[in-house]
């Protein structure tokens, strides 16, 4: 898409040419108008939203941000989003209708093809990060004894519903899935082949239904797979996740991580309502507060030691700062080891046991040069060692509490994001500012 | 892959039980071996490796992690590492190619499948990190005018080399793209009609070899694709990128950024070894230390001021602390943004508006919370006014520089994820000592 078609678009919807918009637009791919919609100033959002056909609105509405399909989806006339989730995938409607009034949702559901329906109050069940909650209703599914033209047949008959095929499932006479086939064995088979002689003969990969998103991501990147299919307990086969979902899953964790690290929830995002935003920050923050009153008070125990020599009030932030950097660093080496899956439960402590070598060895590193420069400064042999030996002792604490403490939550179950700056530079401060005043207090006071 | 396997193999591997661990690893596929490989103790890795067969170690050893890659590679008889070469892709020969010394290199490309090497040659000119790089030279390509069953028999007699087929290319007499095939079309296609007539009709998707991965990334993730052809400047088809790399390229990316905000850099794993992530941390350590004197200095002109109220050194971390934690947040919103196409060069004015807004908010509800403690604590009215000033003065700062350096820098074609948290602490802890400081000296000495 080029760049001027914006301005292009824009100007034209202004002026109300609303056949010239509609025309540029229909040459559009749905992914390229919802980036349109999403730029566009909100009050010209609706009025292009409003210019789509029932289809392209179906392929667009789900690759809006979500402050505007809430918005969008507040004004929409209940006829026109009855279309709309007609033409819709089983999945994609399902995240909208789940974000409706329920009566709204009801309205809608009575109203569309009566299959759909039923299949997508089903998926409406499932948790939304399972993978019931990633999966599509719409797939192919043929019996083991089937022939090859017969398996051509009922693809033909059958394939208009499902986009990227690739692949039909097999099952046996109890709906139960024994294999997949890909559509170019199928192509390249004998006439007279059966779907079972034709499938697949490598181990088959399925997601349970109740399996975590995350976990289905890791079986789609480590099998390097396009289409996997979905059973429950008995295995009988439910349907099946593409990996375009799976990509929106990678992307939606890793910002998860980035954003639990730094205390954000996931819908914190650029263009969510100030006030939302601010609701969604504050409990942090204040948590943040009682951190750092915690912190405060710790320096509170050397009020006396600094007004005998405020110099250390100016060399303290130095120790400080550094430590939390640096286990920020840690932190953020950890917990995407275990986000990658790189980080099992056989190799943790060997995990820490870097993390704290390269700390030390750091924090001897910087903390001599440190040295040098107080004593440089200040021409202060002491306050130099005072100052070195803290930061050494505060880079350890950063690499102890840096590795341990996301290892620690994983192993408790808890999102070891969580272990978030605020935690870690936390400890941090309290071991800086405490090293440094408390050893000053000792060596120089 | 159960748990257990892990237990079994090491210990069958520990005995020599080498017949036994041989059958047990045919069991299981490349993605889960690598995941042992990269599990175990360092002394096992090869071993482990040596009794894989060729096929199954070209698949596995492209899944290790760099550093037992490396050491592999080190270690591996010329010989063998040809036929394991020889059973890989492509794109893949050549991201094991480049890391090797060039004699070796040349040695294995003079010996494998002279076709093959060729093709290798051609993508190890690419940049890593391009389209280029990316790409496999392993496709099906049919001419226009191709019936449906001629363009079978080319499949049937082709495609063995090329794994996740799914669509075939369409090119003119040039060798030009002019289209792409899905093989689902193919099956269903009447016997008599011409590729071209069988081809998609929506919009060609094309990478140029020269495209960034990034970009390519986008590409996939707008339009949901699984196969993307790859083009040179006059439109000549050069190779295909599949979707399974693009997850590789979607979780480089990610951990990218989340490394470069903290000052980290990709290579930097769990499991390099310390003295290499030593060396990686030191050089943005010493800048740290920089930013830290430079903090200090600041500091240092209102050493009088707390000299004569030490309790000043002991509140001055929760303004610095505050701003700082809260400046990353915004930097980590702005550049998630970015990375996801969210942010475009039509709304960063409406997102600085945004994040500024957030943060004046927030900042006079922290700011007159932390007024009314500090007056609780201390019974000082002006001393809360100052402190709970210095907390909104030091929010403002920390909304407009999270959001307006990494806007810049993008605008400057510089990473923004570069507008790291050394540089956004640095500038929060000097707002926020300046500010509570200078108040101080003004309001309460």
């Amino acid at each position: 898409m080029k760049e001027n078609k914006y301005n292009l678009i824009l100007s034209n919807l202004k002026l109300g040419n609303k056949e010239f918009v509609k025309a540029e637009i229909n040459k559009l791919h749905a992914g390229d108008i919802a980036i349109l919609i999403n730029a566009f100033p909100r009050e010209y959002q609706l009025d292009l939203f409003k210019l789509l056909d029932n289809e392209l609105a179906s392929n667009v509405l789900p690759n809006l941000f979500s402050d505007i399909q809430e918005q969008i989806l507040s004004v929409i006339p209940p006829n026109r989003l009855i279309n709309i989730i007609d033409e819709m995938e089983s999945d994609e409607a399902v995240d909208i209708l789940s974000d409706l009034e329920d009566d709204l949702s009801k309205k809608v559901l009575d109203n569309i093809n009566k299959e759909d329906s039923e299949d997508i109050r089903r998926l409406m069940a499932y948790d939304e990060e399972s993978a019931g909650g990633l999966m599509q209703s719409e797939f192919i599914a043929v019996e083991t004894q089937m022939k090859r033209d017969e398996i051509i047949e009922f693809i033909r008959e059958n394939h208009t519903d499902v986009e990227n095929l690739h692949y039909v499932f097999v099952i046996d006479t109890e709906k139960k899935l024994v294999g997949i086939l890909e559509i170019t064995s199928l192509l390249l088979a004998k006439k007279n082949s059966i779907a079972s002689s034709i499938m697949e003969k490598k181990e088959l990969f399925v997601a349970n239904v109740n399996m975590d998103q995350e976990q289905v991501a890791h079986i789609f990147r480590k099998y390097d797979l396009y289409i996997l299919p979905v059973v429950d307990d008995n295995n009988l086969l439910l349907g099946r996740i593409t990996v375009d979902d799976i990509i929106d899953v990678i992307d939606e964790e890793a910002s998860e991580d980035a954003y639990k690290m730094v205390g954000l929830e996931s819908e914190d995002k650029v263009f969510t309502t100030p006030l939302s935003s601010v609701k969604k920050r504050l409990p942090w923050l204040a948590l943040n507060l009682m951190t750092a009153l915690l912190v405060s008070s710790v320096v509170g125990i050397f009020e006396n030691t600094i007004s005998q020599l405020s110099f250390l009030a100016v060399l303290m932030p130095i120790v400080a700062g550094l430590g939390g950097n640096s286990g920020i660093q840690t932190l953020t080496v950890i917990i995407r080891g275990i986000a990658l899956g790189e980080l099992t439960i056989h190799n943790t402590r060997k995990a820490i046991f870097k993390e704290v070598t390269v700390a030390v060895i750091n924090g001897i590193l910087i903390g001599s040069t440190a040295m040098l420069i107080a004593y440089l400064l200040k021409s202060d042999l002491m306050l130099g060692v005072v100052l070195g030996c803290a930061m050494v002792c505060n880079m350890l604490i950063a690499g102890l509490v840096g590795s341990i403490i996301p290892i620690i939550m994983k192993s408790l179950k808890i999102d070891p994001a969580l272990a978030s700056s605020v935690i870690i530079t936390m400890l941090t401060d309290i071991g800086g500012f405490a090293s440094f005043l408390g050893l000053a207090s000792i060596l120089l006071v």
